[in-house]
């Protein structure tokens, strides 16, 4: 492939602002591993703790139900890591890893993370914000799941999308085309649903897809119908 | 009230296996209050970022929509903290606080606690650790609300209080009887639904109410009928 590997941890979040040789220091305890498009970096039954930094592509944090119905739960860059729960309490993988475009990781033992963390409060801190951040994003969800019908979960999903593009004034560029079954996945509603909800919209002349953006034309309008069902 | 006021941050979890020293410095930094029941500690639209250490009964973290529905996330215990997102983070606060028994708790600004983490990289892993539990609660929670019909989530809340209460064998007796209304929004459904599960669960033999407690004769079964529906 034209993408070269990247093998460095200079552009990790977490690692911002440390100097060369910590740096080095720290890459010298990882390992390296490229993963093709869906290929499964970590499968929820794994053994290993091990943590990983992200530092090409992107993957995806999805879990399945007994009967096969996929929830997804996050999507993660370049700059990003995964892995770290179970590196930092020994507990079994909560979710699987998937890779969604060609990826680079470098992974790290359970026990060299935590030397880290013991070694460098300031990566500490900023990996406590990031989980933080985690929560307050689960505590979304959740709510929705609880207090909104699937399709206002729909809208909610199509506005968070909006806010993340491009935006101009109350108009924004959804680039690409968000696909239906993506969507039914992080907001845990089926496909069908999806697509009617969105034909629905399009018959409102409230999105309108154009080649392979999505525009929405009045988000004010969407964020009302997110917030006028939320609750029953 | 007959309890004294428990001024001392011994039995707090993550300050575990510090010296005396070290607890009456951080101790030092705190500001003491108690609060009696159904009292508010922290609303969603507070300003204040500081973190908060329970030495004294149980609070409760709850959230509503705009419609007013009640959904409850935790009950957090004598010994643990809350209010560590928007003092690690500085955004706003994620969901209310409010005492459930008389409380007391200790306070800490923002500023104090970064730096007690940045100073004691011990007491923040021990933090990390609780954060990566709750973030396994809430997929947990995610994947139920996303794959478990209603009744099912019942099921799954009386198993996991039963597993948290005297098991012996397939028996487990829950103490006190837990309230129709706090089941359900513990699990995101109606008390008029909880109400019923009970009553088909009684009428099948599962659960049995005696005075103030409730005996599960068979957590087998009930396990069995959790996972039966998993992922309509």
């Amino acid at each position: 492939m034209a993408d070269t590997d990247q093998r460095s941890l200079a552009d990790i979040t977490i690692f911002s602002d440390l100097d060369a040789d910590t740096l080095s220091d720290i890459e010298a305890r990882c390992r390296w591993r490229n993963y093709a498009p869906q290929e499964q970096i970590i499968d929820f039954q794994d053994e290993s703790k091990d943590v990983f930094f992200v530092t090409r592509g992107t993957v995806r944090v999805v879990n399945y139900s007994i009967s096969g119905r996929e929830v997804t739960f996050d999507d993660i860059q370049a700059g990003q890591i995964f892995g770290e729960l179970a590196a930092l309490d020994g507990e079994r993988r909560s979710a699987n890893i998937v890779a969604i475009t060609p990826t680079t990781v470098a992974s790290m033992s359970p026990a060299a993370f935590q030397d880290m963390l013991l070694a460098k409060p300031d990566i500490a801190l900023r990996l406590m914000r990031r989980l933080a951040r985690i929560i307050r994003i689960s505590v979304e969800r959740i709510m929705d799941l609880s207090t909104l019908g699937a399709n206002n979960r729909v809208y909610a999903e199509i506005l968070r999308l909006a806010k993340k593009s491009d935006q101009e004034g109350d108009r924004a560029i959804i680039s690409p085309v968000p696909i239906h079954g993506e969507i039914a996945s992080r907001v845990s509603t089926t496909r069908e649903t999806v697509a009617r909800v969105m034909s629905d919209l399009a018959r409102k002349g409230l999105v309108k897809r154009k080649g392979n953006i999505l525009e929405i034309s009045d988000l004010t309008i969407l964020q009302d119908m997110v917030e006028e069902f939320r609750g029953d």
